[in-house]
């Protein structure tokens, strides 16, 4: 493998790590808070190893990755800024411990949202805008990783599976990929700024629409509110529901969008089903919690709808203990954290094309079973999926539901109750934080055992990283030769 | 369709039900109990409609049956016999709510082995007979089934997925599969007279003794007593998880090991599997309940072992309640529900081998990662699995999920607990019989929700029939033209 050049990326991304650091110093001088040295020191830190990785290594460097070279550089980025950026935490005393650092940021940069603390309006402002701002970068290394990383455009144009990348060199990168990535990017940025507008005029101070814009694009789903969301207006909550849904989105259909190709974004098979399971399970829920009676129409379902939205998102949000509510309600917002968001969203999870093309594959099967001879081929959105690529697809769902299980035990033998253990793996594998069990929206994970900490940290990356770029590294086949 | 056939089939399978029925009669007698007439009424009923179906078809008779005619013949053979197999309840009191009744004999024919009945031995010995017959019976036309009905010899020379099932013209059966079948029914029968033997030499009772038989050898699970295996000596309880185990495998390899060839039995992928399985969670589960403290070393591998053979084959047998174990050896058994036997034998569920080629999708998935242009193929005992029939498995993987999610809401919505819901589905779906929550070995079905009743017997039936016989009966595809 290519250790120099993977260690000179390594240094470069903390470079940018360090810059974006630097920026949550302003908050604490604008507040008067008096970690300002605390979080130059992480800065600097920071800073300084990754100028020291990027020095070593700029000479004579051969800009080129293989496959291994890929997966390896993919998994340790996200583990590389998940331990540096554990440093505004531990330095300002925030949060003392460094399983629980490392957790809360990880569940940062996974764009989780799964937190370890209880009380968010004591720490300082600074600390808690570093805490969305990794969610913010978490969502922009997400944008880079679909769109550049892994670049094989199949389905629909886009790389949906992301099984088969093929060899990646660096330079190739360059002309198209990387104005594709810089054009998405932009969207993102944008909508962060549009929502942060629109959350302004609403009654939202600047700290806090800033903090919530950034939970909101990534599906990252931290607050700096105690109550989430659950304390602003409808205006806010309708607004934020928008957004969570745009966030959930395939980028490039924002992008198709801009550029006026009106039918590409509506008759997009991804996009339709997605709206359609949001329609089905808010009406679902919003008549359960109605019937239970004490709120009128228009409240039931805009919990029901904001639940809904946060959950297939996977931002996480809450404006409602989903758990105070009856039992069939939350069962049906627990299985939505399998379905996920769309693929080249920053939603996590096991994303809604992959269940449009499980599902098309039983039909497809029962029409085999008919007509054993015929010679149909699945097609999404006018593109065939052949068996390899269902085959992949398999793997997939095969590696999640293993994964799951396996995390479910280990969660259980770590002595938490099954519904904890099972909420607790769905919601850090499907990137989305809020669980079921003693993990619920009203709960947080500071209970959870040392090492079942250290689990979901893991799950939280495996999930973010579409499991296998993570799981592959722990194949014999990867490191033999 | 050839519904002339179909009637026809179904007349010949209603003679043959009636046959059986007549037999508990003999068990009235011995025992001098007041329902002969009942039973007699019951089986006479059953013949005459047999009788009448088959006189009414039998001339100019083509006997062809197309792929549709298969699904509908095999699905609609087990409800038919599962509507007149309540007779003997219905008749004789035993059982008196018809959907009670349905439950309990679809339970029977589908070797699942749920009941809704609480005190056992309350109950006439001739009845208590017939729902063990109503498993044995089941066990034999799962034998046919695999064998004849489902002839298309893929993976390791047996159908294993059943996806593609060819036209299957009602002559062909006769020269080689009517003969296997005749071969493997042999080997079923033999089996449960050499157990029957086995139980006589314990402390049991002939009329237990054939019961538990019957049951076992069907991987059913009903027990003419109160207390299941409870009761009975540690010889009985050793003998009946060997012959629990024995009924999980592929009969072929039974086959195979009389014939002489033990190389083929012993090198069989399914098979190794799941002995490893078997041990790997036995020792497991021994380690918990023995930490737990109260019984020895031998109480708790035998408990243990027990429990894990009789889940993973779906028997469904209990010597103890796992429930009122802690919580990390139940959720162990719990997953054990989702393993299932082996295929070709009599037990129900996902079965080993779909686990195992999934299993080994996934390595060959991460060995086209690391080498997009390799042409690895998929083996199985030396048998290449392509593409297109892993895609078959990932259908039924697919819907088996589907229908387990699917079950599991409409049993909350039907108002019970997450557990029971999930517990009572995985259980029926998986014909084990004893589930968790409100549903455990220690309980029974008899306060389920009569809704629910009927949800589950229907799962019982998908479960039974690998999914895609029945169900696709409910696509449009199967009923256009
Ligand atoms: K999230
Ligand atoms: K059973």
């Amino acid at each position: 493998m290519n250790f120099r050049f993977i260690l000179n990326i390594f240094g470069r991304v903390l470079i940018l790590l360090g810059l974006f650091m630097l920026t949550s110093i302003i908050w604490a001088l604008v507040y008067n808070e008096e970690v300002v040295e605390e979080l130059l020191v992480s800065s600097l830190i920071t800073l300084v190893s990754g100028a020291g990785m990027y020095l070593l290594t700029f000479r004579n460097l051969k800009k080129e990755l293989g496959l291994k070279d890929s997966y390896f550089t993919v998994t340790f980025t996200w583990v590389i800024i998940s331990l540096f950026g554990t440093l505004p935490y531990l330095l300002t005393g925030a949060i003392p411990s460094v399983v629980d650092a490392v957790f809360e940021t990880v569940s940062g940069f996974t764009t989780t949202g799964s937190s370890i603390l209880v009380d968010l309006e004591s720490l300082p402002k600074s600390v808690l805008f570093w805490r969305s701002l990794t969610h913010w970068i978490g969502g922009m290394g997400i944008i880079v990783l679909v769109v550049a990383i892994l670049p094989l455009l199949r389905i629909g144009g886009y790389n949906l599976f992301k099984n088969e990348a093929s060899g990646i060199s660096y330079e190739k990168l360059t002309p198209k990929t990387a104005s594709t990535a810089k054009r998405l990017w932009g969207i993102y940025v944008s909508l962060t700024f549009i929502l942060m507008g629109l959350l302004l005029l609403g009654d939202m101070s600047f700290f806090d629409a800033m903090n919530h814009a950034f939970s909101t694009m990534s599906t990252g789903g931290f607050s700096p509110r105690n109550t989430s969301l659950g304390g602003y207006s409808s205006y806010v909550q309708y607004v934020v529901i928008l957004f969570m849904f745009l966030a959930g989105m395939n980028f490039y259909l924002h992008y198709h969008f801009v550029k006026g190709r009106f039918r590409r974004v509506f008759s997009n098979l991804e996009l339709r089903t997605y709206f359609g399971i949001v329609m089905a399970v808010t009406i679902g829920v919003a008549v359960i919690i109605y019937r239970e009676g004490g709120i009128g129409i228009e409240k039931a379902i805009r919990d029901a709808l904001f639940q809904v939205v946060s959950i297939i998102t996977t931002t996480g949000f809450a404006t409602y203990d989903y758990l105070s509510w009856p039992q069939e309600a939350w069962t049906l917002i627990f299985m939505l954290m399998f379905v996920g968001a769309c693929v080249g969203s920053t939603g996590g999870g096991v994303k809604v094309i992959r269940h449009v093309v499980s599902f098309r594959n039983v039909t497809l099967h029962f029409s085999r079973m008919l007509h054993p001879n015929s010679v149909k081929r699945l097609k999404i959105n006018g593109e065939i999926i052949d068996d390899e690529k269902v085959g992949s697809l398999v793997s997939f769902l095969v590696l999640y539901l293993l994964t799951f299980t396996i995390g479910s035990i280990i969660m259980v033998l770590l002595g938490e109750d099954t519904l904890t253990a099972v909420g607790s793996v769905a919601a850090n594998m499907g990137g989305v934080g809020p669980g079921i069990g003693s993990v619920g929206p009203a709960s947080s994970y500071a209970h959870i055992h040392e090492t079942g900490k250290i689990v979901l940290s893991f799950l939280m990356l495996i999930g973010r990283l579409e499991l296998t770029t993570v799981l592959i590294l722990f194949t014999s086949l990867f490191w033999e030769r």
